[in-house]
């Protein structure tokens, strides 16, 4: 596979990792889903792991540069479907996968993305904004 | 990588498909999005084909039958974000993907199934409904 398709809906992105994110694949995705922040003035990223069942460091370092760099943009960025035993593992690995907010599932994901947007920009006025009643903050 | 992981979005699945359909993981991911029609009572199914740059006969009848069977249990399939090199080997080919509605990309594709979901649901109440302003029907 040449690239990670990075999926725009509304004002956020959606990527959905399947593949195991070895170094070439990996940079290509942080600079797309970048240059793809800056081109469609997205405000948010949502990156979907359900199917990675295997971190390592440098997965989780490309998933904080994403978070930083976005966040640079003015973007927020969410990962979500984490598997159990990824939390574990970047629990004993030591990567708290700073700059990212998580979420269960994509719902959840797209809903606290939504918070997020609207707590930084109070004059927003998209009708998307459903099913908030069980966001924590 | 075991499975296709398939997203659920409000009342529609989105799945991207960014690896060769070879033959059993395809025949999963038709059998798991079915099951997951019928486990979430999704009304549509959107398959995200933009990384795709090869399609073969298999594919395009795995995509058939995933349409097919989806409308047996009231959802409707759309494939988005087909390259334009796989369309013209898709009409060379003689596969015109029965069953199935298409659409440049996802965000046009979300419009198109919700279109098609409110003509079968004229009593559908659903607040993400959205961004209708530019439907065609």
């Amino acid at each position: 596979m040449d690239r990670i398709p990075i999926l725009k809906m509304g004002q956020f992105l959606l990527v959905t990792i399947q593949v195991d994110l070895y170094d070439r694949l990996a940079l290509e995705l942080e600079s797309d889903l970048v240059k793809m922040v800056s081109k469609t003035g997205a405000k948010g990223i949502l990156i979907d792991i359900s199917a990675v069942s295997i971190v390592d460091s440098f997965m989780g370092r490309i998933i904080g540069n994403i978070g930083v760099m976005s966040k640079l943009l003015d973007a927020e960025t969410v990962v979500v479907g984490m598997q159990p035993a990824v939390a574990i593992t970047l629990v004993e690995l030591g990567l708290p996968l700073q700059g990212v907010y998580t979420a269960l599932n994509v719902e959840r994901g797209m809903d606290l993305l939504r918070s997020k947007v609207q707590l930084t920009e109070e004059d927003e006025t998209d009708p998307t904004n459903d099913n908030e009643d069980y966001l924590a903050e």
